[in-house]
């Protein structure tokens, strides 16, 4: 049955779980710099653990290193499953993932105080590399966990360093024993910042996630030749930076086109080699994306940006070879899901506004198998992947309880 | 006096040298990676200075790690300055400053086998940093000696691993006690492959540089802000690695514009943090230059690079600060030298081509205090900077014989 609406989280509790992940692998002032499977990581995932076993919780770790702590429920159905990540990106907040793992902890806690269990289990989850910032693609396990990508391709990615995730695990002690997906969840919840300044601008105190942006990435390697910056007549050269710088202003380009409509195109990196003064360089690599609330519009900037990578392969005598695709998003979030969202947020009371998701979440991997969605809070002038992100405990506080009382919901359905 | 046409280099004893230079610091099949002030560096350094003390020749360090031979000559009077550099690119070839360097050992070589001494003195060099591979700028000893750099300042320069000139001098034992420059040199003469295609195209077997293209190089750094490749409205980002994407682009058009002309322009290298997928950077460094036959033409095409780092930041609303800039080449080389070259080549009965130098030398430096000219050889396909240069035997002799007797004609005038 849904819970009374005077219970709500302990929001001091709560936010002193955030207060000590602040202090993990701190970047710059206010910030984080926590990659996945990094030292900081293992140091938030032991503490994580720590606190889930105190909590009582049943605690297993996938081959993936995605974290599950589970609170039994009174019958034996599928579990509920409520989480986010802890990992962050280089220069990354306080705040993303971290609201979501914790607030699923704060939920726990707070379901043992009061004494109550649910019909159904509910399981907390901590998904590795959710922000792809160590490894391409994001979202990596939990994608693995819904079978969409096959978990020994996963472990043999690698980070710059020609670090694998396989080894990094290992590295960590953090590749566990449980099978990678492969089993019934009833539903999955995911409480985060918005990421976004919709809510903080429209003073909206929760977000009603009812659809993500639809979103194609990619990661390209362009192969050129070295010669000399000199003499080597233009029509001559090779350059492979040139083509990758090329493909990223024209998927720029794709998004100022549709700037006015929401739409975005990122260039969000390229290395190249031996990218040096007065040698051009026979090898670069790209990873871009585009995204727009309309799927049909994301396919057709999908469109353009393949065939901007043709186009600098043909202005740069370069030949291009696609290493990773990724999409996400879409009309995908369950609309039984996004309705105890919606009810817990009039029960409590909330000014609350339905939006769609413009990053990337776990949540759209989960949504491909299981019933999904997502609640949102404000987040201070929409900046995040900062130092300078920030949600403060007012701004949490409604989405937090909303969490609580959706997921309750959920778990007790008949 | 003029040697006599029949007296030629030794065209075997010039070989072995650059066979064994072949060997040192490896890089590519056929190529060299022997970067400046690198451990190969110091190997080909040892076994140069070797070979000049066997030579009798009087070896002096500079502190900026150049290497100078003296011959003596029967009078005191400045020294006749012969030479290039032995650092290569990253992937370089085995012929792109090395016959510089051994040619003039082999002139040397081969005064002592005829028992000759010059009226004045000729000393052989090696100059450090000239490809600016490891270091930029490039050419930046030879520009020391000049006076156009301080010393000081050049010892401060850091590679990418924040390893500075004058610590990488010290690791390897070539920062001299030599004055840098500050000393009068009647002429500086540089043997080097075409690096272009001309003499190779026309059969010409030897080539009189007459001039340089006029080049101009930027070191640039774009400031923006960190924030989420998805959520963030195109208006309110500031990719830091989008502006410099965007400013190597416009550099390329801009050569593509003086194609026709011969005018060259490059985006060279690229760098940004954090160049992660997710993340849009903060700070970002692009390294260009434009270079043009015609110095005024080059002249308005570093004008209009200068513009396209504004244009760049106005589009990205990231800021620009120009680190280093650097220009070289224009009407440089001196009419008595050049003539010697040409008379030697006309004695000597070779088919040579009056024709300019199209990438940046130490001659260009030099050329700013002290007559200075080069002389080519024929380079296959123009092919350099790359594992596949090549300059056969008989490509190099004449070029070889025409630095000995211009050289020796130089050193004799009255």
């Amino acid at each position: 049955m849904p819970l009374s609406p005077e219970i709500r989280a302990d929001l001091g509790r709560f936010l002193s779980t955030v207060e000590a992940s602040s202090g993990i692998g701190q970047g710059r002032p206010d910030g984080l710099s926590r990659l996945t499977l990094s030292d900081s990581d293992r140091e938030i995932r032991d503490l994580f653990v720590r606190w889930c076993t105190e909590a009582g919780l049943q605690v297993s770790v996938d081959g993936m290193g995605s974290i599950f702590a589970r609170r039994e429920g009174s019958e034996d159905l599928p579990p509920v499953l409520v989480g986010s990540h802890l990992d962050t990106q280089v220069n990354g907040g306080r705040f993303d993932g971290v609201i979501g793992v914790f607030g699923a902890l704060e939920l726990v806690r707070r379901l043992n105080d009061l004494g109550i269990t649910t019909r159904r289990p509910i399981e907390i989850v901590n998904w590795t590399n959710e922000e792809g910032a160590r490894y391409s693609p994001p979202m990596v396990a939990s994608g693995c966990f819904v079978g969409a990508h096959p978990v020994e391709w996963a472990h043999g990615l690698r980070d710059e360093d020609g670090v694998s995730i396989g080894e990094a695990l290992d590295a960590i002690g953090y590749r566990g024993a449980a099978p990678v997906g492969g089993r019934e969840i009833d539903s999955y919840y995911e409480l985060h910042i918005e990421q976004a300044d919709q809510l903080d601008r429209t003073g909206h105190q929760v977000g009603i996630v009812t659809h993500g942006y639809r979103s194609h990435g990619i990661r390209v390697e362009f192969r050129g030749e070295t010669g000399h910056t000199g003499p080597l007549p233009m029509e001559r050269r090779r350059n492979a930076l040139m083509a990758g710088a090329r493909l990223l202003v024209a998927v720029d380009d794709i998004g100022w086109e549709h700037a006015a409509t929401g739409g975005k195109a990122t260039g969000a990196r390229l290395t190249a080699s031996p990218n040096k003064a007065g040698i051009l360089s026979d090898l670069a690599e790209a990873v871009c994306d585009v995204r727009h609330e309309r799927p049909e519009i994301a396919d057709a900037m999908r469109d353009r940006m393949l065939q901007a990578i043709q186009a600098a392969c043909e202005r740069t005598g370069c030949e291009a070879t696609i290493l990773d695709t990724w999409s996400w998003g879409g009309d995908i979030f369950d609309r039984e899901l996004i309705a105890t969202v919606r009810e817990a947020a009039a029960a409590l009371g909330y000014r609350a506004a339905e939006l769609p998701s413009q990053a990337g979440h776990d949540a759209y991997f989960l949504a491909q198998r299981f019933p999904a969605t997502m609640i949102f809070t404000p987040c201070k002038d929409g900046i995040t992947h900062n130092n300078h992100e920030l949600a403060t405990p007012a701004m949490i506080e409604p989405g937090l309880n909303v969490l609580l009382h959706a997921v309750v919901a959920r778990a007790d359905r008949r």
